[in-house]
């Protein structure tokens, strides 16, 4: 067992399950040799309850972190089913969230914290702090809350 | 003739012209040795009626399917002009897709997938299923209703 | 005094002093050996009244072309505190802009034109044109009235 199996371990935190490709685009697109693009992803868990709706009137901040912690963990087993294991990873490079608000609703940093202190969690800060916008939006596919993309570097 | 230009004819598309660069910006721009990044382009094309709007709104989703494709047909026209042949391009790395929407619409991706299914039917899976993230927004640069960005790695 | 800085001093530009750190996240991440992400920045300069709101209602375009510019500055205060020298880029690769707006506001591109062009002037044609995309938003972190992020290829 390698380090971030065995951080993920000590932090309770399971992986959920890859979703199957489907669509007209690829979950994770390599390039280069050492560099990758994760998709825009949700944070709605299979099996549990669909959550839907906007910052700002649906969700309150503290949701919104909930399922942009979840966005995260998603975009990791999609990591770990491209990588095969997720210790390849050498760097968080840049993570774009968009954050389903209405128009009065400004916080979207915070919300986003979620997915990003899961990454310091578990990968630390020189690995883990990636560079980071957070961009609020009116519409998001499907109604969901969060959607988040991530350029990685690994070997 | 190679092989994408035999199989833009096989599929009876020709691509437009390609805009002189105007403003200040690149609408191509090349870095490291062999990535470059394609400026957000809409789709509306030269002696063509202009077509504007929100999706939910002034496009239905077929409307905006064509519209996309457009996009990516002026996308290609660029990457024409600035690689001189379209079989120099190894992957379509990522495409970032804003579609103005109204607060309501969340039918981003397939919307987006006009765009996407012409890159697959072109270059194929490998070559043209990109990572992708189809973002609404409530307001697009001169009342345009997609505007889609590339990451594009060539040889 | 190399040429950036003679640049800078021949315009009258003063950078503003980098902003500490701070919040789950990296203000410059590099990656590769060559490349580095600026996250999203806002154009807020310290000792100043703060400027908030969204285009099409509270700023002005000329107004916010002076915001974008601030933006740009605050980007380069980062880039010349992870980088030691400007003279290091050897090219301004990409800039995402996002601009709060009315719904019915659709000149981001003018808008942001404010900071291209800080760096055409300061950088030339050749490094200083990046390709881009300027976006609209109904929501930005703080209500601030513009965000830039920046992928840089320096050596």
């Amino acid at each position: 067992m390698s380090d971030v199996y065995a951080k993920l371990k000590e932090l309770g935190i399971e992986l959920p399950t890859a979703a199957k490709p489907g669509g007209v685009y690829s979950p994770v697109k390599a390039f280069g040799t050492t560099f990758l693009y994760c998709s825009g992803c949700d944070g709605n868990l299979e099996g549990e309850d669909l959550v839907l709706g906007k910052l700002g009137q649906d969700l309150t901040v503290e949701q919104g972190q909930v399922y942009s912690r979840n966005c995260m963990l998603k975009l990791l087993a999609n990591l770990q089913r491209h990588l095969g294991d997720l210790n390849r990873i050498k760097r968080f490079v840049k993570i774009l969230a968009f954050v389903q608000s209405t128009d009065d609703f400004h916080a979207q940093p915070q919300v986003i914290n979620g997915a990003s202190t899961l990454l310091r969690e578990v990968f630390g800060d020189e690995i883990g702090l990636a560079a980071r916008s957070a961009i609020g939006t009116n519409a998001l596919p499907g109604n969901v809350p969060v959607e988040i993309e991530l350029l990685v570097e690994f070997e």
